[in-house]
Formats: C-alpha cells, structure tokens, sequence
C-alpha cells in the first residue's frame, strides 16, 4: 500500500520539528512538504542537523499533500487551515485555534475576534484516551495544549466519576521547550539556569481549555479551576500536580482508600496503551521522549484529599505525539504506529 | 571589641559549609572550631576548596568557644547540643531536633524518642520575624526547615489575620542541595538533572512543622494542610506556591482585593530586612546566595483563592543564613551582621 | 523468520538499560534474558521505569540465548564471557576487557592480571568504520570505549593518511553518564551542576586505547597523545576536540587547505551510515539518543594546526549502540538494525 | 573620609550588574550613577531585582562621579570614554576597545578603525598579577577578556621563565553568561542545555590579545596559539586547559619534575591574593562567585607537555572582579577591597 503524503505547516518551531521527526519513521506515511516563516528556501537538514536524514526543503507553500499538520501561531493557524479542509484534505491543528467551542471565549483569552468560527463546532478536541470515536470521523482535530493534556488526563477520572468536589488546583512545572523556539529574556539560558518561577498568575491561555473539558466530563456542571504554571530548568517535560477535595462518603479514609482510587483510575484507563497508572510517584524523565503520560492518584488521608501527579514529555504526548496519535486514529492506522519508541533514560 | 568564638558542630554538609562561609566574613564573630563526623584531622579548605581561606582544622570535638551552631542530623544533634547548654553556652540548632513543642509528635514524624525532651519547652523556633523577642532572649534555637521557612512566611499575614479559610495547600519546589551532600540515587546527577518529581506524598516531616507555626499563628485553631514537595534540576532555591480559599467578605472580589492583599503583607513585614514583598511573581534566582524571602501574594478573581507565591535560598534563609540572624539577634548583633549580601545574578 | 534470542550480563548500568532500550526494538532480535549483580528477582520496570514495556525479571544467571553483550566491569566481564564464547555463543562485550590487545599493557592501566589473555588476539576492536571486515566474522568483539570512540573517528583519516606530525592533543568533554550509574561525590548533582573540570591527567585507561588504534592506523610507528578528559555538567555526550600539527606540504596554507581536509574525510567516511563529516561545527545535541558521529575538520592557518571537533552521544555511539552496530555485522543483519532512530532535539 | 562616587556607563549587560552588585558593598566607593542604552528612566531594582537594595535609576547620562567604568559594546565604549578621561576622570573599560595596543590589529579582528587610537598607547592591560605597577598610575585600564584572563594566568610563568617551546594551545570551557545578555538561539535555554559545542574556529577576537600579552611576557619574541573556545551548559565559569612542549632540559622527567613545574608556579603568584597555584585539578565551582583564578601546572611524563589548567569565575575574576581590583589600584585602595567574598559552594 502507498503511504499518504503528509505536510507540516510550519515547520521551525519545536512542535514542528519534533512532528519531522515522528513522521519520517512512521510506518504509513511518508513527509513530503513542509513550509516556514523563516528558513525559507533552506534544507530541513540545514537548519535543523538533528533532521540531516529527513531531505526535504523549507518552502513557503504546501505541495500537494493527504494529510496536514498546521503548527502556525494562534490567529495564523486557523487562516491557513481553512483552505486545506475545502480542498477536503483533514487536518490537525497543534495551535489553539480550535480548542475552545466558544468563539466568544476565544477573543476573550485570544484578544481577537475567531479567524473561522464556523469551524468551531466541527473540530473535535484531540484528547485521544477520552474522544477516540469522535476522531476517528473528524476531518479537523484540535490538538490539545501540553498543559491541558496533563491536567486533563489526571483529572478525567475524579471528576467523571464524581468523585472530588469541584474546585480544583493545578499545579503545573513545565520544562523551558514549552515556551518554544521564539527568543525572550524569559528563555535566555543564562536567565533560567538555576532558577524557578511561576507564571501568568492572572490567567494562562489553557486554563480555558482545563475548565471546558473537565466540565464536559462533569456533565456541564460547574467548576473552579486555579491553573498555576511554573517554568522550571529542563528543556522538556511537564509535571502537574492536581488537588482537589474528595466528597464525602466516596473513598474510605483509610490507606485502603488509596487502593480503591487507584483502581477507580486503573479501570478508567484500563487498555490504553499510553496512559498509565503508576505504584509510584512518577517523573517526567520516565516519559523523557516517548508519547506515554504517566498518572499517580493518591489521597492525603489527614485532609481528604485527592491529590494526582502526572508527568508527560510536553512536545511528545504533550505535542507532536498526541498529534500523530491523532491523525493514526483518523486514517485508521493502529493508533500506535510511529509512537512505539521507549522512553530515553537517563 | 574581642569578636565572640563561634564553633560549628558536623561542618561537612552544605548547611554547614554554608555556615562557615557566612560566619568567615561575619564582623563580630570568629569562627575558631569546626567538628565532622568524616574528614576529621584535615583542613576545612582541604576537604572543601572554596573554603580554603579559612584556616581550621575539622577535629572530632569542638574547643572552646562562646556560641555553638550545631548541624547533625536529627537524634544525634540533640544529643550533642545538651552538654553544650550545660556549660552556659547558647546553641542554634539546624537540625529538627528542637523544632516540634511536642515530643509525641516528635516521635511519631522521626521514628525515635526525642532525646531531650526537658529542652523542648525552652527551644524558641527561630523564624525571626515571627518570633523575634523570643530569640533574643533565648539560650537554645531551633532553626527552622527549609519548607516550612518558605511556607510560613508566606502564609502568616493571611493566617494570623483571618484572611483565608484553615484548609491550605502548600506546593513547593526545591533544589537539590536540600537533600544534602549524602549521596543517594535521588540525588545522582544523571538521575536528576533534565527531571522532576513530587515525593513524601505520604507525608513530608516538614508538614508537623508548618502545621505547628500555622495553628500557633491562628491562635491554636485547627487548620489543615497539605504539603507537597517536589525535587527540580538546581543546587539551590526553594519556590513555594501556596493555596487557600479567601474568608467570604474579607477582601473585594476584584482587582482591588489583590491590592487589599498585598497592602496588609506589606504591612505585617513592614520593616523587615529580609522578608520583601515584591510587586511581582519572584524567581528564586532573585534570592540566590542571600538571606532574602520574596512573597507575591495574589487573588485568583475566578475562583477567590489566594494565592502566595515565596522564594527563598534554601541555604541560606532556609538553613545556614537563617540561623546566622538568630545568632545576631541572642548576641545582640545587627540582625544583618554578616547576611548584608546581595543575590548573585545570573 | 525467528528472532535471535539475546541476552544481556549486567543491565543495571548505564549502558546495559540503554542496550535494552535499543534490544526491545530491534526487527531482527528478541531480547529474552537480563542478569543483574543487584536487584535480582526484580522485573526490568520496576528499577528502570522508562522500560516498562520490556517484560523481564533480572535474575542471577543468562538463561539460554544465541548472542550476549557483557557489560561488567573490567575484570568481572572477562571471567563471565569466557563461559558464553565456550559454549559456542557471539559476544560483544561492552567491558574494557578486550580492548587493549597486550595483556602486560592491560595489567599496567587496569592494575590487575588479564583474566582470560588467550583470547586477547582473537578479539576485534570493535569500531566498525575501521574494522567492519574482521567483525562480521568475529565471534569476540571489544566494544569501543566512548571517549576513544570520539577520539579514534575524529582522528584516522588523518594519521592512516599520514598528514599529521604523530604528537596528537585529544581534549574531550563529556557528559556525567560516562561515569555511570554508581553513586560518587563526583556524580552528586549539587556538585557536578554548574561545574567543569578535568580530571585523570595522570594518565586516563582510554589512553592507552586510543594509543594503540592510532599506531595501528599509523601501520605501527610511534605516536605521542596526550590525552585530558573534562566532565561537563550534562547527562549525554562528548565533544572532543583534537590537534595536530599538518605535515608540512600536504595541505594547502590557505582557505583551500580546509576544503582539502574536508574532502579527505568525507572520502575516507565515504557511504558510512552513522559516521558524517558536517560543515560546520557540530554540538553533542545533535547527535542525543542517536548512533551518529560527527566530523568537523579544520585547518588553523596561523599555526598550520589540524583541529577535529567530534561529537557522540556516549551511551549510544559511545556505547550501546555501537555494541548494537556489532551484533547486527557480527549476525549478518542490516548495519543499521535497530539504529535508525533520529537525535532528539531540543 | 567620604566615599568616591562611581558610575558605571552601561550598566545593564551581565559585567554592568556584576559591578553594581560588588561595588555596592565596596567599603571606599558608592556607586552614585548608572547609565543604560536601555531600561532609561527605570530603576536598577526594578530592571534587575537582585539589586534591589541599590537604589539608583537608570539614566541616559553620568552624573558626575569620580570614577568610571565602561561597559559599552567595543567601538562605542571608546567613544563614551575619551570625553571622560578629557575631564580628567579615570576609567577601566571592560570592553575590547583599549586592550590589543595596535590599532591595525583592532581593525583587522573588530572590523572598524578603532575610535581613539591616540590612547592605545597609554591605556595600560589590566591584568594586576602582571602589570600591578603600571596600573597604579593608570587613568585608562583596559580591563581583560574572560578568556584571555584565563589563558595568560595560566600561561604567563611558563612563557616567562622560557619553560616551554613557543607553540601553545589553550582549550577554553565557559559557561553561557560570557555570551552576554542579548538573545540570540545560541543561548536559549533548550539549545544550550545538555548541549556543548566548539566555536570562532576560524579565530575568536580575545585570539590576539592572548598572543599579544603572551608575546610581552616572551621579551617580544614570536609565539604561535591556536585558541578554541567551547559553551557548555552552566551560567558562570571559564575553565581553561593549556597545552605546550617543554624545552629540552629545563624540567626533570618524572613525577619530581611535576613538582618543580608547581613551585615555579607557587613562586611566580607567590603573595597573590587571588592567583592560587592549586595541588589538585581545580573545578570552576570552587571560585564560583568570587575575584580567585585556581591554577593547577603539570606534565604529562609520556609526552613531556606542559599541561595548566585555570579556573576563573568569568564574570568576576573575568569582568566586573577583575575591573574592581584595577579600580583599587588606581585609587590607592587595598587590592582586595570589595572582593574578600568567597565562593559559593554548592
């Protein structure tokens, strides 16, 4: 069988390259077009040496491709994606563009009116472990933020379940790569080497995210969601701590309570083969390069807590994995292929 | 004036490294005897080179001196602090031995019998700006941990105040020198760097601690607190995030609440050398290598959280710096003598 | 076709996980048996997470397998691979056991009596650019050190075509795995981080290594080689870099001469897979979790001065991955089996 | 006696901070004035908040002051300096400007014709170990490079006693900051960490000023340098390791004659305050922070090369320290007013 031609659109950022370098040793596809901002006219090769292998050059339109991945800034990438969809090929978007359903809540987080509201309704939310069957049909999946893809996933099971009272915290430390490729003081090696600080303590753009599917999983009900990022010195990685009070009666307030959440969170992912759910706290350095996202439910016994670690690589599952994992699902291709590689250590 | 003999007791882990840094430099005292319970019989400067301008000596017992630091680990360091008081000696102790009031409490956390119970009345936990008049006038300190410095300072105006509800969440982030200079496959470079990770989910011997000063504060009242710690690639710093729900009615739903709450931070530390509150979120590369704890406080308007974000040099105001101001304070010294260092940037 | 059933001796290092990582996906081969001198009875996951998918217990002894990597240290893996190769098996053995051919030269660097010096000549250096002939049909290899893997590639175009004086510079920086996974001050995270230095300038075992593969190349005369190895604060890597004075009269003094170089080394390397002279200055992170080597050499013209920047990833190329490159010659697989993975960046 | 003011012209690079950091607690001078080609109208504290205790604005202009630095790009700091001195202020600039003394060489590796070549001759190299007297008097210090200040350190007693034949190679390590404060991709966070590379192969501009400090030390005599810097993933710190042939006959060839190589050293730098001559391979961490140079000579017995290595904190000992300690000089102060600090460790 031929292999579908893929494209990415924009190619020079982190998620970008990372999704070049999944692609050229995936099994059913074969890269055939990526485009820049810059770098133009430039082999992949060239400006990227990692990518030496991969022989294509940095053009500024797409050729003709089946299949598109579109890594543009928020705005941009909707502009560009539209035109692809008409043309019929599917697509995903690793910006935000098509994560939130409302186009209101968009310009209020985005500061700019949509781009193309009428696909909104349309793009389903790429979170593979909790809408498979829907991407599975979808023609334009919005690929989740790293940060929501931890939150969420560490999250799904308490709140589907009904198992915490709705007000949660999330407390996230995201390697440096998160901030991507762009220059700023804030990623100056010399500036976050040795340092730790926390962030966009008046609202992150993917606390929206957080809050629109932990409510879809709680049925539409409310929730209260406080989404505190922290840029820690590593390039990758994210780990999010989520806290939340559990409601009573639900869990024995015992160790044996642990047990039971633990299982609770077992058979919510049981078969997945990318999520797991751990005997010990895990590190994000487990998942270092690999799609996996590792998940730690346990209770704080003298609060009645719940508390949930969970560690993914932030360009991997957090990125261009859970991308690939996507478009797997919407080409009927095993939603593994081209994601197997094990996790790097140390 | 003749300078006060200093001796320090089990020099050879970071705090108290840390501690023969500081007191070299220090202009009212001299360091003149320094014990280990390895390395004894060399040079400090031979076993540690960036002491080499202190020409001492590491001997199996101290000499004579007027003021003892003692830096062993728990159990033993009681042990060694109790002859010393006997012969009229004050002691800050660095180790946890004299930091809980209860001996119950002491035994359930550290797994022995306290060894001096009789003495854990009369301890003062040396949080200066807290407890400065007890210190004072104080013959035995304990210094506090590294956690709960960051911890309580950042909650003490809410707490004492009335500002929040007693249910908090204390999430913080350390370097790796905390562990210490024993070596451990925690603490292994490879291991280490390019990761992290949340441990003592279980329970962190720090928690007692902070949940003492906090109930102290609150005017004995219950309060309950969970406190996660977790481990990121960096020698030194410790940024904590802490979380609890606003009292209805005490601060404006507003932008103004957060001006309301930062006024009365300002306001409780008003004065203070050490303890800034700063206008916005700190990094811990903004303490490194001084005595200074930065505390943002801020309102999460979504969901009426406050939010405390504080950082410190967890050896210096978490350890050897912090126990230098105690110093200064029971002999009558400047509380700065000795701690006038600015951050070392980048 | 059934898979080559294949065994590891000692996977706990370093070296060995990484050989298992590599293993599990290899096409051609089934890893089925792991021993370990610690955590014995233990599954492969539960020490070593990032493995979790290989379902295997460390136990004392190799069951039955086809091929075996020893990767003991030197003294131990000699005594255990003597067994292996008596009962018919290949074994590339990731020790320095077989590295040196003499065996007086071996009990000089290595302080202790060579365990099984009759097979000193039957095994192959293991660096299969320079040797690919003699492995195919080895059934002994000595895989290369990683320093000497950096050291040797960067150097034998020029010393085989005799362009340098024979007094040769060999600066390498490595990265903190290369010192293993056993704990030492030296490998303690808080005081390798932010820290350089250099260490066994008395005379580092790889010396001895690189001495004689470059005599060799050099068809037996003498060469002088200092050689200083310096540890970096990263996880993964070296860079070395090499000096030596041109011969006169064989390389233009001018810009051409680097363009002859240049071309010197490409055609030496000419159709190599894993080994690329670059054009411009490589970094060890475009190499990271790769097989790759690459070449940068360059002409000094103020000084008529041969330099070459060569970069690996130590625990691939310099390592497991190496070792891998060997099996695949040594059973008559494709030389790229299982190496084919890109470098990871950022 | 009242306090000498100073001002520093550009203070916001890393050097700029870096003074404002030491001569804040300089005990004979108050920094009174700080000028910026950014952040004009700010705060010190506010731009940098580790310094927030100085309280100074940034201004377009120098107030009057009695001293100055310079810490302006090469070719603009020249031309900010001359009106200065014309004033009759004295200045050390740590830019290039003043340090190569012949204005054809400037323009050949700075690319424009030097601004004020009439000083060239009077400006006096700023290495106090070597010209201590000619500083004194000096009113224009050219205040060394960080590699330079390295490398000559290392080098100087060698070359000057003739102990070694007149081809050297320094292989220099430094940390990112000597990259300085602007952004560029080769000092974001996620290209640099775990990461080193080789760089200026084709000639870095400090290349001449270490030849031209090393040819004085010579008596005038040719001398032949190849010079390769490399970044490695750490903030502060150069470590240097410097490579030449010992002249026939001037060394004992054996372990005794490793000796008599360290007390050359030893009497050379005998009664600097800064310079040591170290027993054992130095680290850069141990002078992390403070004004010291930790040298470390030795032969290699097998090849009969001198190997040194040197250890500075580049922004102290290679910037701002060094500059303070030319200031001390030129005003009469002790040499090590406002430098006693010493390295932080861990």
């Amino acid at each position: 069988m031929s292999k579908v031609r893929v494209g990415i659109i924009n190619v020079t950022g982190y998620i970008g390259v990372e999704l070049a370098r999944l692609l050229h040793r995936h099994p059913n596809v074969i890269l055939t077009s990526v485009t820049g901002r810059s770098a133009v006219g430039k082999g992949l090769g060239e400006v990227f040496p990692h990518l030496r292998d991969v022989d294509l050059t940095i053009k500024p339109d797409l050729d003709e491709v089946d299949f598109v991945f579109a890594a543009l800034p928020h705005g941009e990438s909707a502009a560009a994606v539209v035109p692809v969809l008409e043309r019929g090929v599917k697509v995903v978007d690793v910006s935000a563009d098509f994560r939130l359903t409302d186009a209101v809540e968009y310009e209020r987080w985005y500061e700019l009116a949509h781009p193309a509201p009428k696909y909104l309704k349309e793009a389903v939310y790429g979170l593979v472990e909790l809408n498979r069957d829907r991407i599975r049909s979808a023609r334009l999946v919005a690929n989740p933020g790293c940060y929501p893809t931890s939150a969420i996933l560490a999250l799904a099971p308490a709140v589907k379940e009904g198992l915490i009272e709705p007000d949660i915290i999330v407390d996230s430390k995201s390697g440096v790569s998160g901030a991507g490729r762009g220059l700023s003081l804030t990623t100056h090696y010399s500036e976050v080497n040795e340092n730790v600080c926390a962030y966009a303590l008046n609202g992150h753009r993917h606390l929206p995210e957080i809050a629109q599917e932990l409510r879809r999983l709680a049925g539409g009900s409310a929730l209260s969601v406080t989404f505190v990022p922290h840029l820690i010195p590593m390039t990758r990685g994210i780990l999010s701590t989520c806290y939340a009070r559990l409601k009573v009666g639900k869990v024995t307030q015992a160790e044996k309570g642990r047990e039971e959440v633990r299982r609770l969170y077992q058979d919510f992912y049981d078969g997945e083969h990318f999520v797991k759910v751990v005997a010990a706290p895990p590190q994000t350095k487990q998942t270092w390069g690999s799609n996996l996202c590792l998940l730690y439910p346990t209770v704080d016994l003298r609060t009645g807590r719940l508390i949930v670690i969970s560690c993914i690589d932030n360009l991997v599952k957090g990125g261009a994995g859970q991308a690939v994992q996507n478009m797997n699902l919407m080409l009927g291709f095993p939603e593994t292929a081209g994601l197997e590689g094990t996790p790097i250590h140390p």
